[in-house]
């Protein structure tokens, strides 16, 4: 994948990709204060946040994603929402991130055909093939680990991606992901790592991040 | 205010305006099967209905839009969607409902200026001049009684509603109306009076809506 350099707003042009390598999804609400939860990740080195909040109204997140977009754009730091597409167009995100409970695909590429658009697959190879198919810029999977956001969900096998892979899409995994548990799923050929509680509930964000950073780079260029 | 007649999506026009006389506030999750409630206040005569589920997810709120639009195109009723943006525009409403939590109306009026844009002002002047100055189809005053949506508010003066028709905009009564109470809400030049409980609650939905047509007509055309 490219790196994120551009700070225009909605700048994807078909083939162009976000970096996601560290993917940062800050979920709201958190117990620290948001702000210093992503400066902290961006000083670690993040390459992309994902701003969550399904108990948010529209304006908290687009009040807070207008505060958080000079920094990332600064830095060169990929800005995604998660499901509300109108708050990515208000603040001139750089994607939206889709779950199944969120607005189909189709829908979504429609209304914004240059918003970098990502879709949780979860298990579903299917569902993958329909996200490619759709013009997904991106397909998360997992979660492959028992995570702290859902115990309750069975982990997923490792062994989906590489048949995910096969697809020719960006690859996203996320769920319970430490900097030890990153590298086997980097050895299988992810394009980035998705996390929240591991920078999110650390007690420095920035040092958890950048523990990542050292498996990626072990990983991918060893 | 003009019929509604238009089965286009976002059919808007500088000046046209959606019949909102009679607006039926379609509140999920309701007790009752939603597309019932919808089908009974459309045989009652509703003019328009706004579809509001704060804690429903965007999938539920499209697919739900969805199965509604059909009979709302044939009976020439507007449909509303309160708050999400990009469901209104995905599903082709021809409005979007914005209150103080929502997205800003700027925004809004910015990523679609062809949707008909309703906004609550609730008991605030300055809001509602801020509405009009920005391009709001409609404003919403209210709650005038106490609500059962709303236990806790206290009642907004009904005197408010000259001053509020002085600034040239389609204005819309919410919160506690029962036909009853209706009544001094048109003569005080509602351009429309948006119905949660009394309709939603109501044994019979389009018995419910017959008597709030009733005192309208009384009302407005006596």
């Amino acid at each position: 994948m490219n790196n994120h350099t551009t700070s225009s707003p909605s700048g994807r042009t078909k083939g162009s990709a976000l970096d996601l390598s560290l993917y940062y999804v800050l979920d709201l609400p958190a117990s620290r204060e948001p702000l210093y939860l992503a400066e902290s990740a961006i000083e670690g080195g993040v390459t992309a946040i994902q701003l969550r909040g399904k108990r948010e109204s529209a304006a908290s997140l687009y009040q807070f994603a207008q505060q958080l977009q000079p920094l990332l754009q600064q830095k060169g730091v990929a800005l995604i929402i998660n499901d509300r597409l109108d708050v990515a167009l208000a603040v001139g995100a750089d994607g939206v991130h889709l779950g199944k409970d969120d607005l189909p695909l189709t829908e979504a590429r429609r209304l914004a055909p240059s918003l970098h658009i990502g879709v949780s697959c979860y298990d579903d190879l299917q569902r993958a093939k329909d996200a490619v198919h759709g013009d997904a810029d991106y397909i998360a999977f997992g979660a492959f680990y028992v995570s702290e956001s859902k115990p309750e969900a069975t982990p997923v096998s490792i062994d989906i991606l590489p048949q995910a892979k096969a697809l020719g899409c960006p690859i996203v995994a996320i769920g319970g992901i430490t900097p030890e548990k990153s590298e086997p799923l980097w050895r299988a050929g992810v394009d980035g790592v998705a996390v929240i509680s591991a920078i999110q509930n650390a007690e420095a964000p920035d040092a958890a991040a950048r523990s990542f950073r050292k498996v990626m780079q072990k990983a991918r260029f060893s």
